[in-house]
């Protein structure tokens, strides 16, 4: 498209976000969790700004999620007083978390002993406490099946005075590897069954009120009814990105966000455009095509005030640190002329926005996002 | 290793950073440039950071490279006077260019006669002109065999009021390819001689002072002599990386940065380790091991005030946002404890320097970068 055809100044690679279709985004997820009758506490680590933030409290949403303290004291500044760190407490932090528990309610995981005792020690307020359970993700976690381990830390979390024990929860981040919709339907149904095996053996040893949650947004966006779990953390349905319609949890419709990349080159013997836009701007996050080639991202373009359709025919083939190169048809490398922008769907939205400073709405808004520190 | 033993705090995914080891890496690459006779113009993209830029002063150095408006701004702004960007001039930031080139002497690059026509329109200060070449990358530039392409850019570039024909500048980015030094040996040859017959050929079309410049950091490692050439243009150098220790441009006694992670879980039955470390800290490149699998880094230990050896046996085997994880064997897993730190050698170090706010040196001194606006 040509420069000027946002109707704002871009001279520089920019993530530029639709909000009609974040909106429409949240509102799906808020309804569906309604209809379930489960809590919504949508994880925050994907927009990281309190403005995006302060749209999911129109939704009902009073209680969030994040993955690191930064993270947490950034919204807890912004009003937010209900959070759950969802990653394995790191004890070093012991002073952020104290901090943060004197102010809200704090939330955090633990999957060890060893874990939860160096926080007791050190613990100067309360805090409620989950464990994360692995039911099939292999990252963090207990393992869903070792009852007696689960049981044993949950009755430790209740005895404590400085702890006070949420329930079970888990992260099915195998689901983004997953080749098909009926096979993340298949991980959700997995996952469900695990915990609720796991629960029940609590429940059975005297560990009543454990709630179950669950997180990841190929399940969450696939699945339509959440009974029999108490709460969903997606984070990444907020914007979308190429990988979830991949996996077939988003359409393209519903991808929030694009970088506008400016135009620097053209090479007509192979039809190659390049632009400024790098692994800086999008990640290196690929997805793989029908070929077997390594894609970081498709061209896009504004159709009626959003973005849309995804070009199939402009994927970005190769990266470096400020250059994106695209493989073009002919008929895009005749249209696209040197200064123009480039619109680039991303791979992984949540590791390209980490990448920017904010953001610039289709109406040219400047909205800011956490800064790293 | 214990969270203290850097002697200061570290309480989160920090990239430290040897100093004497970056010294090493400056004072060999400076001495190999005047052995041979060629100008050092280091690229400072990889450090972006105007402390580091202070320390090559002492070798002698006085006009540097970048890669894009914003980094040229930040050290112009930090006192450097003689500036290449080397990146396809992006049209987009004219009024950069303009600001830039009234303070200082800035050197761009083109490839087309229409960003060279869209340039002269705008430009207000004469600024140094460089013609990008391909000699086998593909990325950007005019192919080194396309002669009279070059000759009448040259021209143009010669008879326009505004701008100062450099010579032809080459990015042998092929080079982070190859599979052995042999291998990155042939192809600074085969640049060489490629920028060799361009720059013959416009010599008897009447362009002369055509300087040649190369840029990449594994031909400018195993190169000894840059005879031939005008000018070298290395960056990764200064910190080196494993991309650069697998491709065979330096040991890994010469790698400069690693990132502090602190341990979160620990998980028996995989001899694997959860560290606070994702790839919003290490970015998402990855070198491929032996065995096929990918690898985003191994973890490594302080020996002697320095970083080192790599640790093969605790590769990171995958990575989400936050996390990531290690496969180790069975001493490590028994040695290393919840809250302890485990350094982490990075892949690709000018990617996941550009996710860090700075460095802090193994003395615990606080080096800052520049900030994305």
């Amino acid at each position: 498209m040509k420069s000027n055809e946002l109707g704002f100044e871009i001279v520089k690679p920019t993530l530029i976000l639709d909000k009609n279709t974040v909106l429409k985004n949240i509102e799906e997820m808020a309804d569906k969790a309604k209809s379930s009758g489960v809590r919504f506490r949508p994880h925050f680590k994907t927009h990281q700004s309190t403005e995006i933030g302060n749209w999911f409290r129109d939704f009902g949403v009073e209680a969030i999620t994040v993955s690191s303290l930064d993270m947490a004291k950034y919204f807890t500044d912004n009003g937010w007083s209900d959070i759950t760190v969802a990653f394995i407490a790191n004890v070093l932090e012991i002073s952020k978390i104290n901090s943060l528990a004197d102010k809200i309610t704090l939330n955090l995981l633990v999957d060890s002993k060893e874990t939860l005792s160096a926080l007791e020690t050190k613990l100067q307020q309360r805090v409620g406490m989950w464990i994360k359970i692995d039911t099939g993700y292999h990252r963090t976690g207990i393992s869903w099946e070792d009852f007696k381990a689960i049981r044993s830390l949950a009755h430790k979390i209740k005895d404590s005075p400085k702890t006070d024990f949420k329930g079970l929860l888990v992260h099915a981040g195998h689901s983004y590897h997953a080749k098909s919709v009926s096979e993340i339907r298949k991980i959700h149904v997995e996952t469900l069954l695990r915990l609720s095996a796991a629960k029940e053996f609590l429940e059975t040893s005297g560990v009543e009120a454990c709630d179950t949650s669950v997180g990841d947004t190929p399940t969450c966006s696939v699945v339509d009814d959440f009974q029999g779990l108490d709460e969903i953390r997606p984070g990444n349905f907020v914007f979308y990105d190429l990988m979830q319609e991949k996996l077939g949890a988003c359409t393209e419709d519903e991808i929030a966000v694009a970088v506008a990349c400016p135009v620097v080159g053209k090479y007509k013997d192979r039809n190659q455009i390049a632009v400024y836009g790098g692994a800086v701007h999008l990640s290196t996050a690929y997805i793989v095509d029908d070929s077997g080639r390594q894609v970081f991202g498709y061209a896009t373009s504004l159709r009626n005030g959003s973005f849309g359709p995804t070009d199939l025919e402009a994927p970005v083939i190769s990266l470096s640190q400020e250059h994106g190169m695209l493989q073009v048809d002919h008929k895009l490398f005749e249209k696209v002329k040197i200064a123009d922008l480039l619109l680039v769907f991303p791979v992984h939205s949540c590791l390209t926005s980490s990448l920017h400073s904010g953001y610039r709405t289709l109406e040219g808004k400047a909205i800011s996002r956490l800064q790293e520190s």
